[in-house]
């Protein structure tokens, strides 16, 4: 319970190594988190994602300063699903966050792990309960692009920024649905450049077409200029993170909130039935021996993966137990 | 067996309804496929990834007469992670493909399934093993970005082509580690745009400062230009083609091509362990409520997601299998 304590009185060492420890999937971090969960779920979790180059990072300095100025605490988790095989973030401790390093109540860490069964939506959630337990007022959590896996730690979040910028090409249109699905907030920035009528106008005619009921939350659009100049950037980042704290005091008044956390709890149990069920069968067929010739049989065509799988199920799982 | 002969004659009709049972999971489709699987494994399956707007559909269908031209047959399978509340993928039959429509030797697919696991992977590689029986020379597979989702799904492919834009900004620092593992052909498009001097410029510094080992692959650049010049754009999507037909030499003459069919079987495998192991239970949790139980449980706090994951695996996993 030792850790427990420190964690919760907000102890930084003690938070980055746990964070590191459940990362590398040392056997000692998991019951140490299960202590910790009671101690989560009180945190606003705001994600921010976008394509590379959108300027997620410099957004995310901007609110985290204007959260600081509201006097909230705030955690920051980068998740890099780009970078998976550095084994770990490159950016490391995020250069552009410096600023706020000599200030106890910002904590920010990132994350790159890819494991073989792709564990990174549950190292994400692992981290951010860290943060929650650390007392953080509010835990930013951003990424890169809105792929599944992206959309996997995305769905940690209570409100998700959908950060755009002009002249991503006529792919956008493929991306909107995904993007109207899980955007609470659009930032539009690098607005100073070519495109930007061009994007705003098609952003505005989706977000007309797309029916809102009476009283529910339509996606506002805030649109950032030039970061160079940096008053009325601050000033935008500042309305950026009004936004989002009404987007969060709309889920509490309209009682959607309790969904959100259902939809991120049934996330998690998901991700740990894969580390429970599926990660120490893999683990024993390795070990054994026998992942590598079942490689072999199916490479060389003598069999196929999904008899191979079959097999094994019938072996691990208790009969009658499944149907 | 009546589906394996048609599919194996080429059958497009029939080839179209196993790939789309095997993504809506059919109960019948998984054994269909198994009778497949054998006649499997002769294609060579090319990777185009790159973010969104990168202009890879464009591409793709360049390489498409490139190959056509060359007298090989051809099937496309266009993954779009991005779009993954639709149910399908919004582009659909991929307009810029219609010139090749009235081909029957190409064909041409597009998936965008969301399950709850995240079965597009597995998903991708049935299709592509259908593409294979159907007897297609080349199988291309194009998907969006680079996350960790979009590379499970380029891991099917025998070689990569990174398809890259000027002005995509200094995220592109962050992203080069994961891409010069997995490029082995690199394409610069819409070259014609500013910024693709310094595009050019860092893609040759990282190239060299790469370690090749004497007979080892240097993965060539390809720069492409104004789409609207067609003459110039056939050139150099020809040249395109025949870099990465010399990398499928390449990978024969080295004996690397074991390696990525055995690294392709794995991942399969896995992705079969996951589908045989991991979803029944899941689907029981379901059936029976229990998951919604779990669910209530752990946003109210009152337990955590890693003890109930830990109670479902002692009820499933017969004792002493695993550990």
């Amino acid at each position: 319970m030792e850790t427990t304590n420190k964690i919760c009185a907000g102890d930084v060492r003690t938070a980055s190594r746990l964070i590191r420890d459940l990362e590398d999937r040392l056997p000692g971090a998991r019951p140490k988190l299960k202590n910790l969960f009671a101690h989560t779920g009180k945190s606003f979790i705001i994600g921010i994602t976008g394509s590379p180059g959108a300027g997620k990072s410099t957004l995310t300095d901007a609110l985290v300063h204007e959260f600081r100025r509201r006097g909230k605490t705030v955690g920051v988790l980068a998740v890099d699903p780009t970078s998976p095989f550095t084994g770990g973030a490159i950016l490391g401790d995020r250069i552009r966050m410096l600023r706020h390093a000599e200030d106890d109540a910002v904590f920010v860490r990132s994350l790159a792990t890819r494991g073989a069964l792709g564990g990174l939506s549950q190292a994400a959630g692992d981290a951010i309960h860290v943060m929650e337990a650390m007392g953080k007022d509010v835990v930013i959590v951003e990424t890169v692009g809105i792929g599944q896996q992206e959309l996997d730690i995305i769905n940690h979040a209570h409100s998700v920024v959908v950060v755009l910028v002009p002249g991503m090409g006529d792919d956008i249109q493929a991306m909107k649905a995904g993007i109207m699905e899980i955007a609470d907030v659009f930032a539009v920035n690098k607005a100073d450049r070519p495109g930007a009528g061009q994007l705003q106008k098609e952003l505005a005619a989706l977000l007309s077409a797309t029916a809102v009921a009476e009283g529910d939350w339509r996606p506002p659009v805030v649109t950032l200029g030039n970061l160079y100049e940096p008053a009325s950037f601050a000033e935008k980042a500042a309305e950026l993170a009004q936004k989002v704290l009404e987007h969060h005091d709309y889920l509490i008044v309209s009682g959607r909130l309790a969904g959100r956390m259902e939809r991120k709890a049934m996330m998690e149990i998901t991700d740990a039935l894969k580390a429970s069920i599926l990660e120490p069968v893999v683990a024993k067929l390795i070990a054994t021996g026998e992942l590598k010739e079942m490689t072999n049989r199916v490479a060389g065509r003598e069999t196929d993966p999904y008899s191979e799988a079959e097999a094994v199920a019938r072996r691990f799982i208790k009969a009658g137990e499944t149907a």
